[in-house]
């Protein structure tokens, strides 16, 4: 059955029925934009739920809550902070993690086993449990909250991180919403911090996981900001089933239109990070073809648009085309030099492995541009992946060597 | 046998008996920083000689050309030029490396066979012939002339990098001698872009090729600047026995004593290279102790002091601490988050995971060192490593971003 999937204008992960939320500042994160830190997400109807997790071994406290709730493949809400990642916090930040969920709990009247806890932010202090307890009575639930919400979530992000898409699939349609939150840290290893993604669609937990992988793979773990990863990633999904379509499982008719949906809400705000990666003036996006797998794809495109020396040389407009070739001969596939093509923009550099003569101002000229392709065809199998990353800038060395506990 | 290593004043290449070299500017690197870009390194007396070359599988022209001539074991000279890497140049490349090979014999008088090549620059480019073929002439050889090879290698490095140390053990006495550089593309899988070591030991070629890949381990592979490598990484050591030792077999009286002296000029050189890394103010020092192995002990070293956000993070003297538990985290060894302890310098920041209060103005201060060690006791094992790096300042990105074909 052929699917229609549209990107509703100013989508929020408030967009799909019955997910409300809301934001407050409470005074944890004295630098947020748009002045907001706490917020709150909620189903008024029971979600299915599951997460990806961080790989890193130091585990933020919310992480480890997380994933012993969801174990049960269930949530109505979760409690959102910046300014205080809670890790490495020991003890007393597991205890801060439960309680900001029972706070959460409590003001919506529901049971503290159904709240989840994400936080983001500096690593390494307690959580401000006193300005918690005093905002978290502040936050307002509403059908409109997802924008909130996304500005509560941020810390070097410049810009919010939200989408939703539409989905018609004979006479079903549905919705699925996002969010994220970027902007250093960022490596793929589950990139990003935090996405929250909902939809109002029934959807069968054990394939919801498969689906959430599958997209995670196309999306957040194809980016790359600066190579570190944080304790606190999580990306999670939740499925309130308010439309009333068949449950979709792996093998039903919409469960490829779910897929790829759910695949374009990631890789959208994917790119949202990567373009808003610290410090960044340069969306970069590298594909691989000609690959013998999609792993070594994927490897090969994730190397190149991670190598400090490309990300640098194209904040320069720097036609070094040469540090492309060195990164992705240092990236672990078995390349053959003498069957590499290497295009940027339309600009041919290297074809079988020999360096062609080019326009230096057609090539800087691409390079100036706010979205730098770059394609390299390896000519050993059929197998294509995509990257995103971003510029390296002098502003973020700034950022980051200013970012204060 | 207790032998006695000491490094000599003002050592250099040359330093051990036999070695001659010399420079000239040929004109290939127009930002050579002393007016030298072309120079030899000879040895009177047949040398045996090994090395070992960059994993990236994009490899330069002299690359292919030394892997070929150390076949035999032997070598004679090397050329050396900086400015142009002679890498990603197709046939051309290969042709341009041997007939500079040739043009270092004929000068010397010696077969093309016997002479090695290492070029170090812009990938990409040709290597300027004419002005190859112009300037080898020019270069006189003499017993003083390693420190002009040392500052003909150079591209960013801003100091040269150069030592010898004097072993006696007994009656006998030998020398051995390095030359290295650095300074971007540089990261643990052999991370330098050239060494040449000499030395006037007799040497078993078979414990030589041990003994270098032992010396390598502790020092130019746990160094990191910025995650990348190139494509014409090489570290080469020539010994040509002229002080007329007992050769130096794997376990015989002098083995010992030579290994330990090796290691010495080794971890030296790469410890110059982490410090002159491009744009940085400080060397950092992460030493991992109570790992599993050593294998685990160097990686958590090598993630750590690779992390950009560390990197950044002492840059400006920030105590964000956080970022350190984070980075050893994602390292891949299965780490325990309450065993660990953290120290910068004497200020102990964790203790069995948990963070402890400190003074900010102590840790600042010690963050404001021009030498910065990191040291984490991971409780698991016995096992310690110890890696280098540098800060990471907006003046690489300035750089590198300027760095241009």
């Amino acid at each position: 059955m052929e699917a229609k999937i549209e990107f509703i204008a100013s989508g929020s992960i408030t967009s799909p029925q019955g997910f409300h939320a809301g934001a407050t500042y409470a005074g944890i994160n004295k630098k947020a934009k748009y002045g907001l830190d706490l917020g709150i997400l909620f189903s008024e109807a029971p979600c299915v739920a599951t997460a990806l997790f961080t790989n890193n071994r130091i585990k933020a406290a919310p992480v480890v809550l997380c994933q012993q709730r969801l174990q049960a493949g269930r949530a109505l809400a979760v409690v959102v902070n910046s300014g205080c990642a809670n890790a490495c916090t020991g003890e007393q930040g597991l205890a801060d993690a439960a309680e900001m969920a029972e706070l959460a709990a409590d003001g919506i009247g529901i049971s503290p086993e159904d709240v989840l806890v994400a936080s983001t932010g500096v690593i390494g202090l307690p959580l401000p449990m006193k300005a918690i307890r005093a905002g978290i009575d502040q936050i307002a639930l509403s059908i409109d909250g997802g924008h909130e919400l996304a500005r509560a979530m941020m810390t070097t992000d410049t810009l919010p991180k939200e989408a939703a898409v539409a989905v018609r699939i004979g006479d079903s349609k549905f919705i699925i919403g996002g969010v994220a939150k970027g902007s250093g840290m960022i490596h793929p290893d589950l990139a990003t911090l935090l996405c929250l993604l909902t939809t109002d669609a029934a959807v069968d937990i054990d394939f919801l996981k498969l689906a959430l992988r599958e997209a995670v793979a196309l999306s957040f773990n194809m980016i790359s900001i600066d190579g570190d990863t944080s304790p606190n990633d999580m990306v999670l999904i939740m499925a309130n089933g308010l439309v009333g379509n068949e449950v979709i499982l792996q093998d039903t008719s919409q469960t490829s239109a779910f897929q790829q949906a759910l695949d374009q809400v990631c890789i959208y705000l994917a790119k949202c990070i990567a373009r808003d990666g610290e410090g960044a003036s340069k969306l970069i996006g590298v594909t691989v073809s000609g690959a013998p797998s999609v792993a070594e794809a994927r490897l090969a495109a994730r190397t190149v648009v991670s190598s400090p020396l490309v990300k640098a040389a194209i904040h320069g407009s720097n036609p070094n085309w040469g540090r492309i070739m060195a990164a992705v001969g240092r990236c672990g596939v078995e390349i053959v030099e003498s069957k590499i093509d290497l295009y940027i923009g339309q600009v041919c550099l290297v074809r079988s492995g020999k360096p062609l003569p080019f326009s230096k101002r057609s090539l800087v000229e691409v390079l100036s541009r706010s979205e730098v392709p770059i394609s390299l065809q390896l000519n050993l199998g059929t197998a294509t992946a995509t990257a995103w990353g971003c510029d390296l800038s002098e502003e973020y060395v700034t950022i980051n060597s200013q970012y204060t506990t």
